[in-house]
């Protein structure tokens, strides 16, 4: 598996781009992903009982398992908008499709942004014309593709990756950042493979990614109204290995989630939580969510304190029993050494916690660590063989600001 | 039922002081409740799996249904600290215990702060000293009774409330703002009463009276390993009016725990909020708890932010089924009236969200509402009779500062 630079136009058959309609001032705003031919695709979507319009036409139209685009806009959500609000989204399908001459039928649509307001249809309607003759001209300069940008929000990094592997690609955008304000909802991830998958191997095998990677990332626990995440398959490339297939997806999904979690409102880092020798699976899970979902965790990693008694109170807030003696905690980072001529990566490793208690670490040293980008606290449970990861980032005051002083 | 301007010590038989004994610099840190004869007791505790040794020891010390005095300290937490630290806290007993000339078996522990450090025995050891004879004292001037100063840690204000009703008295202290830093874990609670109540009886209704009050209070979600509210009945006022003592003591700990959520950890604001019309007590329990709980619903509050959008989020992500076309939600405040004389409450009500959609409200009459002290959140679900409230906080920078940046 080679990591390239390039993004979902260097998949063969795809093309995708980005555009300013009015939705949000000035700004990107819509985007259209194409295949030039029918793909397999399959979706999984946010577990919130509140469900935004546009997961509901999805839906509708990936019943079949087929898809030929996507159209997606940032600045207002679709939801909780009634039956108005289904009937946008239908239209928004029927707009790209008449545009490029497809059925209605194979176009999903996602919305992010404002939560309770109507989408501008005129406005969208004047911009999807002639997106047909972009989605085409952007194949010969595949480096132009801005999608990326189209649908971020108040994300400030566009998301993307695109992977080779044996005779196929795939790469992936997503956005997200938490759940703010006004509502700017949602997770939203797009992946497009040129692979030949059929469609109940490719539900699996989604199901699978996502589990590993999209839902083990957490900002502020709340899920919104509106993630989703799409895979399109649409074979060019004809038959795959299996296995190498599910972990280039698996690797796409991960590197999109971590992405994401990196880019959380008002995070300066990356905090990467990691169970080993649990029990069990879900509970080796469950462990690394509840540190990574603690405020209290949150803010001492961005504070380079290392108070691990958060840590361990997190863990038995899950409710699963384990042995609190048996725990050992390290503390893990990943720098770049500017000083060196081939910018090697260096990870520094220091344990913190020793059988349940204070491993009397070096302060100065524990500080080094945690002052990095990327801080990794890796929590041995010695007390079976399973592991589990979640992504997070630190909590910040502007966070706070990001949430409470921007208004609707 | 009347609250008057009182304290433990206001409980016949009862007498209540509080010491500087050096575990923390200068400050009051050790306390001792008192009662001059042998009471029915019970407790509630932590559901946090790591649980500190003060509570192991009071769990011993309570298996019996009775107990004659409490000891508490503020600074150190005595959790994570071994065998050691089980020695510490039964010491603990003793010291008391002897100064008291009572039963070791009838003292109880509570230690809130700092997790894994081990207590300083010596400074205890010296400062029970003559605590006997502060105890005797306090009877007569019952306003000089300092204890509920003596058990906090990063607290703003104490927190104490008597109440007489009928024959009996009834009065209880608390402590908590939060899981803070250096690990200040804890919230605690102790009510004593001189109302005649068999053990058993005692354990129902205080289990009865936790779940509606302490369990339904969030700073941070953070459970500490060390929670406790521990109840004391001397039996001096005979038999009572178990209804009556039971809405007394349910009382007794709503008012508590509004306390401690008002001084939650960088809060401007309490945050109430009631859901009410829902299928059944379970899930308005649960419904009400996640948007006390959500990080954006507090940065809203803090914002005065009237983002209904969140709390229909927070709703959604119970995974609790309703239908959310049905949902109204008011907001209420209740504030004084500065100008009036007499200076009357005022309470100020509004609907935000009607069957589901906005109300159209008027921004600047929400905003009225939302900037003062206590609001009130309404959820009328219209899908049942249950309701249930949960009390929290806004969410401010000066969390984020307490929390990150006063360092181990």
């Amino acid at each position: 598996m080679k990591i390239i630079d390039g993004n979902i136009t260097n998949v063969k058959g795809f093309s995708a781009v980005g555009r300013a309609v009015g939705i949000k001032k000035g700004k990107l705003d819509l985007g259209v992903i194409y295949s030039d031919r029918i793909c397999n695709a399959s979706a999984v979507y946010t577990k919130n009982s509140v469900k935004g319009a546009p997961l509901i036409v999805t839906k509708e139209h990936l019943e079949n398992g087929k898809a030929q685009a996507i159209v997606i806009n940032s600045g207002i959500a679709n939801v909780c908008t009634g039956e108005k609000g289904i009937n946008d989204a239908k239209q928004m399908c029927e707009l790209v499709a008449k545009e490029n001459n497809i059925d209605k039928e194979n176009v999903l649509v996602a919305s992010t942004g404002l939560i309770g307001a109507y989408l501008p249809m005129e406005k969208i309607k004047k911009g999807v014309i002639g997106i047909k003759k972009d989605l085409a001209d952007v194949i010969h300069n595949p480096k132009t593709c801005n999608i990326a940008e189209a649908i971020l929000t108040t994300d400030l990094v566009k998301k993307e990756i695109c992977v080779k592997e044996d005779n196929f690609t795939i790469a992936g955008i997503a956005k997200g950042s938490g759940m703010i304000h006004p509502n700017m909802a949602t997770m939203l991830a797009f992946v497009c493979t040129d692979a030949e998958i059929p469609c109940e191997k490719l539900d699996a095998m989604l199901k699978k990614a996502v589990t590993n990677s999209f839902n083990m990332i957490t900002i502020d626990m709340d899920t919104s109204t509106s993630d989703m995440c799409i895979v399109m398959a649409n074979g060019y490339a004809g038959r795959v290995n299996n296995e190498k297939f599910q972990n280039a997806l698996n690797f796409v999904c991960t590197e999109l989630a971590k992405k994401i979690a990196k880019d959380g409102e008002g995070a300066t880092k990356l905090m990467e939580v990691y169970v080993k020798n649990a029990k069990d699976e879900t509970s080796a899970k469950i462990l690394a969510k509840s540190v990574v979902c603690s405020n209290l965790v949150k803010c001492a990693v961005y504070g380079n304190d290392p108070n691990w008694g958060r840590i361990l109170c997190a863990l038995g807030n899950t409710g699963i029993k384990f042995d609190a003696e048996k725990i050992n905690v390290y503390f893990e980072s990943k720098s770049k050494d500017d000083k060196n001529v081939e910018n090697e990566t260096i990870v520094k490793n220091e344990i913190i916690v020793k059988n349940g208690v204070t491993a009397n670490f070096d302060y100065e040293k524990i500080k080094e660590i945690m002052c990095k980008e990327e801080l990794k606290i890796i929590i041995d449970m010695q007390s079976g063989n399973c592991s589990a990861t979640a992504y997070g980032c630190d909590m910040t005051e502007k966070y706070i600001e990001i949430n409470a002083h921007y208004h609707t």
